[in-house]
């Protein structure tokens, strides 16, 4: 396991905290991002929705117009990992990944060969956030798509970021793309998408950054009684709406695989662990064995991320060694019920591309 | 589950932290403690070793003299509640229980009518100390043995303390009260304890007040090197050390008890949980199912401890709800095994005082 505390000199500049910690109670989300889109047609699409263009920006489609920047901690980042890859999006869209640790300016470059992105050429995400606008007032977040020749971020709106994979980049995908997002489930996976959302994917960071221990006893109980309920919904079929991999699964994913390495400790979601839920910790590793999810997973710079940048919460910085993760490899037997992975006509995606490939799990 | 966190107004004069996380590594136990020791004949002790009356006093076993101060949230006095219900003490020694959370001022009876300890008619321990030692320099740990009449503490060496109520309280012992130190054993079990404290007790402490990764890691490896040891010694025999429970379970249990439901997170030490290696979990559940060790346990009180007292790793002192223990209660299987709790002509201790029951694990 390669330790990312290791070089205590790329942090020498240390510019303090990352705090979330909510002093006064429950942690709120800012849910205000970046609205731009990257659209197949950006004429059709003014046309369709000619409000929309007042307030946001429609960008075109591209091949090698956009990167990428994500990091491999952050879980919603991990979403565009996942759909870039089920795309088949690699050679279109290039990929920078950010170091797991930041501080108060946010997700920097020091993986990369002396702290710059190699395509950006710029060491901390936040130099294309101030690109595009000077004073930017909010959290500089990844994912972020960055339009290269310019050096500004397009959008960091993830979940616009994958449907639009799924949906406007379509002339680009790989033979055998799925479709995460069919017309006759959309209203389905909305459904379920909101439900994981406030509860599961943000349910976490709810327990973890609770000020008090009333928000916390409440956040605790909202997010056990949605995993009661995914426990549930999981047992009679193989995957979240219909009968394929969508949308809600590639949203619910990145949350799952880091509950038992960090949330259950980092973030005190601690009624159990996934593996203690049969249903969903056999649907976690279902996917985590299909190409897309566990070969963009990198537990060791997940929890990196979270116990080495929230001080607030855990102020030594210290990264625990454990749990042993490598039974997310055991089988799974989840192919006795209904659903496969991709409907007929659509295929798992090939090998990762060498430069992209995270550590096993361990 | 009752909230500890629950009258903020209990700490409205909180002193701050107390600080045990080394800021520059490995955490270092003081171990001076008050030599002091109560002896069954004072005058025969101080023959047999004449040098120990110059550094320590000796005080006269007597029944309704002494106080013991514990608390149960700390695992090295909850040996002290062990051996006394075991030896049956419980008639002739009085039991003062303190809040499990305190700050720099250390344990404090904010559990008791009043604030005030009902015997010994003080709010914090401190008061016993610098009854005895006006500028008593070191830490104020339970558990302590006060004399009652002038509210003084005569040792807090938790070392001797249980040994001594096994071998010069015999005067006072119910019927049936098993040997914990056979002489004939001593050496075996000087040598367990010995490990146990150093890698196990310790080793725990040592992983989760670590102040960088390094020194972390190291202990972390310690500490899953013995419990590996203790899983595999368990695997052909019932207890520590011959064939019923002796003064080395009792050193053990503490810390096995505590540590799926605290040190694997708060700590770090999470490698795996003890309810994942067979053997430690099954003489876990043994030894909790058997009367002296279950029911002298609080993990309500331990996590309310832990969590909100050491904010140097736990800021928020928010406490967690989980995880699940009320498992310590299935069958253990480890009877199959050679060894009895007791030897022949000892027995189980008779049920908990009413007033000193602990809540059920749940």
């Amino acid at each position: 396991m390669k330790n990312y505390n290791e070089n205590e000199a790329l942090f020498a500049d240390w510019a303090g905290d990352a705090r979330n910690a909510s002093p006064d109670g429950e942690f709120v989300r800012d849910t205000n991002y970046i609205e731009d889109r990257i659209v197949a047609s950006v004429s059709e699409r003014t046309r369709q929705d000619p409000d929309r263009a007042d307030s946001a920006e429609l960008w075109p489609v591209a091949a090698g117009k956009y990167r990428l920047i994500a990091a491999r901690a952050c879980p919603w980042a991990h979403r565009t990992l996942i759909v870039r890859r089920l795309m088949g999006l690699e050679n279109v869209i290039s990929l920078g990944l950010a170091h797991p640790i930041h501080d108060v300016r946010s997700w920097n470059f020091q993986l990369d060969e002396g702290g710059l992105d190699p395509v950006l050429q710029i060491p901390r995400l936040q130099e294309a956030y101030f690109n595009r606008f000077p004073n930017y007032p909010r959290g500089i977040t990844v994912p972020a798509i960055v339009d290269i020749e310019t050096k500004q971020v397009v959008t960091n709106d993830y979940a616009s970021i994958t449907l639009d994979f799924n949906s406007e980049w379509k002339q680009f995908h790989r033979e055998g793309a799925p479709d995460l997002y069919p017309e006759e489930l959309r209203e389905e996976i909305d459904a379920v998408n909101k439900r994981v959302f406030t509860e599961v994917n943000n349910g976490v960071y709810r327990c973890g950054f609770a000020g008090t221990q009333e928000a916390y006893g409440k956040a605790y109980d909202r997010l056990f009684t949605a995993l009661d309920w995914l426990e549930e919904r999981l047992s009679t079929r193989r995957y979240l709406v219909g009968d394929h991999i969508t949308e809600a699964d590639v949203r619910l994913f990145p949350t799952l695989v880091r509950f038992d390495a960090c949330y259950f400790s980092h973030f005190k979601c601690n009624r159990n662990m996934i593996k203690d839920m049969p249903n969903l910790w056999g649907y976690l590793r279902d996917l985590f064995q299909t190409p897309g999810f566990g070969d963009t997973t990198d537990l060791d710079q997940v929890k990196a991320h979270y116990y080495g940048t929230h001080t607030e919460i855990n102020p030594t910085r210290v990264i625990p060694k454990g749990p042993r993760m490598a039974d997310l490899l055991t089988p799974h037997d989840r192919d006795r019920l209904p659903g496969q992975p991709f409907a007929p006509g659509s295929t798992a995606p090939g090998p990762v591309p060498e430069s992209e490939q995270p550590p096993a799990v361990h």
